[in-house]
């Protein structure tokens, strides 16, 4: 048996309720001054009091040493190997900024880039305003005309847009564009196969587009040029109720995790903006779903800006209405974040999350708080986040024995 | 994705230098009056003073309750699967007495043995003296001819010995003559695959090799004969440089260590037989590479003795010049064992090793001073040694997130 079908296998039906709370870039590394993380420096009587009552344990996204995007750490924790499931760039794009995806659509990366005399000399365009970005697409969108291609250019951050080539018969075999390097000319896409004839003709089609950018764009400065890459399809992953047995549903206010969410089959609720709003929602929906996901962002943006005194007021805003939570007595809950975001490296890391896990068929462990070197002491230990879902599953009372 | 590629995936170039300090044989247990283990009795100010200002773990050399040899706990060590990838017993024994070996050439470690009426009576002719060894291995270099044939046969410790088969043409997919137990006859070499022509040819020349050596030993006692086994050819890795995008170099004093090495694509640099003079070609080449992985043997041979005391006094010598390397000021440094060498044993155990990684993106975590058991309440856990390599590059600021 595959390990990761185990759980599909062993899944049977339960009342039992979970709740994953996913703090985003939860994890992080001691202020210089105080030696304490973002976690040990908040004030979090909830949580503390959660994890002194529960078993506790630290979860590595993928593997020892591995920093992951979004994609994979979140399928990882929604039991989907990440090294198995590998989602495109495009389609990540995509779904960060909330384009819809239909199977046969192919979504590609976008970066507006500077070439100068044929040659890239920057693949990120002096980071164009994000105003600017979506001033270009609307340019974009209204001026190029490729025959028998119908598209959709959105802008993200900055220099960072997706395009969507909707219509039949398209493929996503095909290369990229963006040589990743300066110094050279942008890359002609082909098809991976040159015998595959669906991706000869979207390769043709894309070409095409990018040579009406770059015509259209050829007087701009400096974003002058696109480039593409990571083109994909929206991949068809069997849905957690069909593969847990379990009627899920996301709780999250930002595009790119209603999108992850929606990829693995989950209802995604409309939610306010604040985690008060979002746990009204939980509160709301509390009798229609037996599986929530509530996902809170803030804590990774205010990592990536550096901020550690903004990280430490984010996570103490989840403790503020975390007793929300568990007054609706969920079977088990877990409350971990997806990967690191030190302030201290402005990033996502490879640093291990600490996790609570609460039901009542885990006991309490030597944790006295919750925070990254309490957690290192916790019953659970270290493990890898794509096992999280068979403990979820397991304390909810929603798995069977394997074998006999 | 496989697990082994995602490292080769993200290796990003860097500035930054890691040391990886490996001492031999590193772990023990305790002994029998005081209950402390070697590292545990041995002074290493040095070394205590390092793990309580590092995130210090246990690493498993392979899997928990696996003892490896030499030649699969350093390729865990560098980052190589080793259980994917396989190195034959002939071109280790080679390795470890410094031969060198070709692309075409096959090695196969040999036994002297003893044979009475036709069957094995000793498989290792009562383990005869080194030198005895010595005199045999030209006795029959100068002796035995076999047409179309050229070889080297050099004398390891007591019976054991390596040959190497040199030409073009050769074949090691040949079963082994040894058939690893008394009262039967030597086997012939065969081919694996009996329609394989090459291996056909090679069993031949092999066969005849070992019939010319009985007819020249015959009057000898106890070595009259010899075994062969572990046919193979040196394998082809992708070097640490193409995986890791890194410089890497050794420091070692022992062959079977210079030739792992060499087998990654490391760079063996010269140096002297102590410790000290390691770290002196440490200071010497600090500019030139940027990984450099040194080995101190003693502490095995120490434990391999059943040499306690020895090997305290081993481990100390290591701490006395600990100080030298931190004052190069590595972005990373790991202090680690390949396995442990409880002098208990007498032999490599399958007991994890103790772990010291410092780097200014780990955090310290309540180990005090650097044994066995402290390090179990070390940050890192307990882990494989084949995810150490990902640890050190994350650290060394040297991989690229997984996925968006």
């Amino acid at each position: 048996m595959k390990e990761e079908w185990l759980i599909d296998a062993l899944a049977t039906a339960s009342e039992s309720k979970i709740v994953m709370l996913v703090i985003d870039g939860l994890g992080g590394l001691p202020h210089a001054l105080t030696g304490m993380t973002e976690l040990e420096s908040a004030k979090t009587p909830v949580m503390d009091e959660l994890a002194a009552s529960s078993t506790c344990g630290l979860i590595h996204p993928i593997l020892p040493g591995i920093t992951p995007g979004s994609g994979p750490a979140h399928l990882a924790l929604f039991g989907y190997d990440p090294l198995v499931y590998d989602i495109g760039r495009g389609v990540l794009s995509a779904l960060g900024i909330g384009m819809e995806l239909k199977p046969d659509d192919v979504a590609a990366r976008i970066n507006f880039c500077t070439v100068e005399n044929g040659v890239i000399t920057d693949r990120r365009a002096g980071r164009i305003s994000t105003e600017k970005n979506a001033e270009l697409c609307s340019l974009i969108k209204e001026n190029v005309k490729v025959d028998g291609l119908d598209f959709e250019l959105r802008p993200e951050k900055e220099h960072r847009a997706a395009l969507v080539l909707k219509g039949k018969g398209l493929s996503d075999k095909l290369t990229d564009s963006d040589p990743q390097r300066t110094g050279m000319p942008p890359l002609t896409v082909h098809p991976e196969d040159p015998h595959d004839r669906e991706a000869l003709a979207t390769a043709e089609l894309v070409n095409a587009f990018i040579r009406g950018v770059a015509e259209l764009l050829a007087n701009q400065h400096p974003a002058n040029m696109i480039l593409a890459r990571g083109f994909s399809k929206y991949p068809s992953l069997r849905s957690m109720q069909e593969r847990y047995k379990l009627k899920p549903a996301a709780i999250a206010t930002y595009p790119m995790y209603k999108g992850l969410a929606k990829l693995v089959g989950m209802a995604v609720l409309p939610t306010g903006e604040s985690f008060g709003e979002q746990v009204d929602t939980l509160e709301q929906y509390w009798n229609e779903y037996d599986f929530f996901y509530i996902h809170y962002k803030k804590t990774d943006s205010r990592g990536e800006d550096g901020d550690f005194e903004g990280k430490v007021r984010a996570i103490e805003e989840v403790d503020s209405s975390l007793k929300r939570i568990l007054r609706l007595q969920p079977e088990v809950i877990a409350v971990t974040g997806d990967h690191s975001t030190p302030a201290l490296l402005r990033s996502h890391s490879w640093h291990p999350n600490p996790l609570i896990l609460r039901s009542q068929y885990e006991s309490p462990d030597e944790v006295r708080s919750f925070s990254e070197r309490e957690c290192r002491k916790g019953g659970l230990g270290i493990f890898n986040a794509k096992y999280l879902m068979n403990l979820l599953m397991a304390s909810a009372g929603r798995l069977e024995k394997y074998g006999a």
